[in-house]
């Protein structure tokens, strides 16, 4: 079908995956910020620490890749993070323009706390969603991810 | 399982599922962004075309809702699309503190523009993803809102 027929009006809102994926998330990143703001984190400190803790000492640049996150909000949060002892950031050893971010012992003692929520707010959204149906909606977002990013991480 | 045995290590950050979403419609909205730039317009304006162009006078907070878009920011966006000639707003005549809104011919001339970039934008994203699977995650997509939205639209 071409584009003249295949309108809006003849999809519907609701069968629009872009619509519907951002509605989805406008409202969860909404609510994840409410619960953050009660343990005194922003939605880009808490990124910071949950991909910290799983990826290993990436360059900021990765980071803001990762944490969905515009560079100078990033360098912001970081700066807050590492003044509160949470992360540190070194020069790499083989390139001294790039930095390289760390998450420190208090950092991890942190997201673990934090963790707990995130999980519970994804457990949240696929309520009710049997397993099989959630693996096969993961693997489509994992080729999503594939066909739309702009970086190779 | 627990919370403490299922951490975001053994999940691992590309199964879950919040953060496949963050980073796809993070880079799905900045190319859009980029696009409407080249045709004058912002995102907010943009949402406000679209989901007039299929939503009959919705009031300006369930505008609000669909186009995921903060009330201040709408506005300042329904402002330059009336002055453009592209909407109108009408008090409701069942309840004078209620704004309705509509899309003009003129507004409704310019979406057909804008379309076609929307849905080239989502065949993109889809690229390579068969029919059947497409279905499959629209339908989960569906359940999700349902779970996690707060208003009855």
């Amino acid at each position: 079908m071409d584009g003249a027929a295949r309108g809006l009006a003849d999809i519907g809102l609701t069968n629009f995956a872009p619509y519907l994926m951002n509605r989805i998330m406008g409202r969860y990143n909404a609510g994840f910020r409410e619960e953050l703001a009660g343990l005194g984190l922003t939605t880009p400190k808490a990124r910071a620490l949950a991909v910290l803790s799983v990826v290993e000492a990436p360059l900021v640049g990765e980071l803001a890749v990762y944490t969905v996150t515009e560079q100078s909000t990033l360098s912001r949060a970081l700066d807050q993070l590492q003044a509160d002892g949470l992360i540190h950031r070194k020069t790499d050893p083989d390139d001294s323009r790039a930095v390289r971010v760390t998450i420190t012992d208090a950092g991890r003692y942190l997201f673990a706390d934090l963790w707990p929520h995130m999980l519970a707010a994804q457990d949240r959204m696929f309520r009710d969603i049997p397993e099989a149906e959630r693996s096969a909606f993961l693997s489509t977002l994992q080729k999503m991810l594939l066909n739309i990013r702009k970086h190779e991480i």
